[in-house]
């Protein structure tokens, strides 16, 4: 372990945390510091020298005028000021020995010149004393397993994913988001303008940690690209890169937003496409692309056969396929021949895409036959199912996938929970469907065995080109 | 009115319906059956020669050997039965005056050359007749005003979307997808293998129908393409096509499915360039599409203005914007000093993309000021608006809309109604949410203002384009 990797790993596993900016009044501080208090955090204190009478507390936590007054170490600060206040927060800390600050205030580099020798004056403060800055402009860590946080309400539960964020914003939706699907963060870090510890120093140490099966990433810009494509290339995880900035109005939005150089989008194609990193454009696609990459299922080929009941989708499906850079399976003719002993006579399709018509809506067994067929034959290496709605069949899948053991994506059409109004309340009684709140455990269990739900067929056919190119090093 | 117009119509205003492939054990006839009366179609009446003892009745619709048993005209009939009794039922159907036959029944066409023949067969027999066929492979009609229906539960309130789907399945889906975001229809038509009426009869009738002011369809292929130019030059309504088989595989599955050649999807792009086609390539994109298209605000500049409280987001539009062909609005030197009085100083950018900072997500009125003073920016053209998700304050949007109307687009990220498990009313807790059932609503009235709500940046600016496109014929 490399210094670095083991200064951060010290910050996330900090023990006691004092927090600048709450207020008796309330604000952006009295939320981060809830944020805390819903993972339990164990050692919480609150610094604010306008409060000087003994014993004041801010929601159940103790206010202290400074950090003397605790007269305990405290390995980490969180500074939610001002930006006036900073820079003598920052000598604060530093003479008390905190490890490390994490500057949640704005208005600095991203303002222009003299925010940016703001910045310098702060990082050098933080070099005199040896700790390590994490901002300004940004929203921190989320660490469910030792409690760190930026934002009240998070999972306490952990899971295998790992996130870096240039966006504040888009770390916290992003752990709204899918927390509604089922997945878990190892750690998730909104790291903004990076003035210390930047976006190399945290992906080289989500490459390292034990905790952390798959990495995604918000980013705008980079300072070293050279350490960056050194890192991509030694990371054996699955990475996923949102990286915005692509056009030239992307390109000056992100300059005003963390003062970032987005650079030439052809060179951060080529350098994804070489090193087989996972580009998404939207929220949308990362949470689709972060569902197939929880667990992917090995695959040297890319034959998919496309399973569905309505047969317009079918036709979609494999669209989308082609257009995503995979082949669609020949089926053995023992397949054939057994799928034409369950499938209707009319209406369907036995050829890839196999469309089992409308009586699939109706008859259970005729899918999970279906999926045993050709989830089983030796030419079909991956599958891609559209479903009308997520229904109890998915059980199906899972007991399939256990043999296997191939990479699975779904497509679901119409979501019933989406809604409660009259209308959706007879829909409900027209489709078998899943209880609302049973869904994202179901969703959890269908990633965690490498079979991800899309919200259309391209994102579906996109996650399984991903996967086959994450395990073939020559793939095209 | 020409005659096939005018017959369509007649059959759409069908006041007895007689449905053949109901039986007492259930099946895909009386799914058929249920939804007219779940529409409550005056006169509906059940044949089946199976059941010759009077009085019978199944699900409350009296059951009849055969039509002359009935002893009333009868003008549309549903046959949902094996192929190998649709011939003599076209007879008995053309021997009675009926005046129009859905061919629910598969098995024919897109089966082969046998098939083929058999299609040509019934449609003589029609013509001899003079009776008119949909299908066969098909589901039929859906029309709330007067309760023709092709499945249960679907809404009985009639709206502006006419829809024309070559397959059944998709004219379903999209009923049920789009009835949870408040979508209402004119007429849905499922049309099949289309040996008789096909997509360009439909697309004609649409474009004649007072009651439909926009036209959404699911296509595969169609007979005559010199007609479908002339037509979608012609109508003036907001088209919108999902065209399958854009892809050698694509093509090649839709064949299988309903025995159309897709033909050169280059030509079919450019036909719907020059004549302003709304191209989408899956159902997410047309839920989309037909939101920014139910009432879109006439508008001929294309200067976004793009909104966000998260900057994250911000950036990524302002790409989706670009992508999209659309220009990033230069706010009026006015606009830029009101929003100075409002925008908190730090975390926030007061150039387009407009950054309302997290302190948006607190304070209502921020983003109730930001949204009057760019929606009357006289330099901005257009609104792309991220919102993290759907809060009370869509009221505001709706009110400012009265006043300015321009083409508004919203993101939203997060979906509290997804899931009830124990994080997502933590999450409820944390934000301003409305009640699930009230969302389609809101989605409904939205739309009738101009605005729409899309899952991600991209196609919301997709929908600005188009909009943009629709009303200046030298876009480009």
């Amino acid at each position: 372990m490399n210094d670095i990797i083991s200064e951060i790993e010290d910050i996330f596993h900090s023990k006691s945390l004092a927090i600048y900016g709450v207020s008796r009044k309330g604000g952006l501080g009295n939320i981060l510091l809830q944020g805390f208090i819903d993972q339990e955090f164990p050692n919480l204190f609150i610094i604010n020298p306008r409060i000087t009478e003994p014993d004041v507390e801010i929601l159940g936590v103790p206010v202290f005028p400074d950090l003397e007054s605790i007269g305990k170490p405290i390995d980490l600060a969180i500074c939610s000021t001002h930006p006036k206040y900073v820079k003598d927060i920052i000598i604060e800390c530093g003479k008390y020995g905190v490890k490390a600050v994490v500057i949640f205030s704005a208005g600095f580099g991203e303002k222009g010149e003299q925010g940016k020798k703001a910045e310098q004056e702060l990082l050098e403060i933080a070099q005199k004393y040896n700790m390590r800055l994490i901002g300004p402009n940004c929203m921190g860590f989320y660490c469910p397993e030792t409690g760190l946080s930026f934002f009240p309400a998070l999972p306490t539960e952990s899971g295998p994913l790992g996130f870096i964020s240039q966006s504040g914003s888009i770390a916290n939706i992003l752990a709204f988001s899918s927390m509604l699907k089922g997945i878990r963060f190892s750690k998730s870090i909104s790291y903004g303008n990076a003035i210390d510890l930047g976006f190399n120093d945290f992906l080289e140490y989500l490459g390292e940690d034990p905790k952390t099966n798959i990495i995604a990433c918000y980013m705008e810009g980079i300072d070293d690209g050279r350490r960056f494509i050194k890192l991509v290339e030694n990371i054996n995880k699955p990475i996923i890169i949102w990286k915005a900035g692509a056009t030239r109005a992307g390109s000056k939005a992100a300059h005003s937003h963390t003062g970032s150089l987005s650079g030439n989008d052809r060179l951060w194609n080529n350098v994804f496409e070489k090193y087989r990193v996972n580009r998404v454009y939207n929220l949308e696609e990362m949470i689709s692309m972060i569902q197939a990459f929880i667990n992917p299922m090995p695959v040297d080929g890319r034959r998919v056969a496309i399973i569905s009941g309505p047969g317009g989708p079918a036709v979609s499906s494999a669209d989308a396929c082609e257009m995503n850079n995979l082949k669609l399976a020949d089926l053995t003719n023992e397949s054939k021949a057994k799928l034409r002993e369950y499938i209707p006579e009319f209406g369907s399709s036995m050829s890839n895409p196999i469309d089992l018509s409308l009586q699939a809506t109706f008859d259970p067994i005729l899918e999970k036959n279906a999926y045993e067929i050709v989830g089983t034959d030796p030419k079909v290496d991956m599958m891609l199912i559209w479903l009308t709605m997520l229904t109890p069949r998915y059980k199906d899948l899972l007991k399939l996938q256990e043999d296997i053991s191939k990479p699975i994506a779904i497509v679901s059409g119409i979501d019933v929970n989406v809604s409660a109004d009259s209308f959706s309340k007879k829909v409900k009684r027209s489709f078998i469907h899943i209880r609302a709140k049973k869904v994202p455990d179901i969703i959890k269990n269908l990633n965690q065995k490498g079979i991800s739900i899309h919200p259309n067929e391209h994102l579906a056919a996109k996650a399984l080109y991903n996967i086959y190119r994450f395990y073939n090093s020559n793939a095209n």
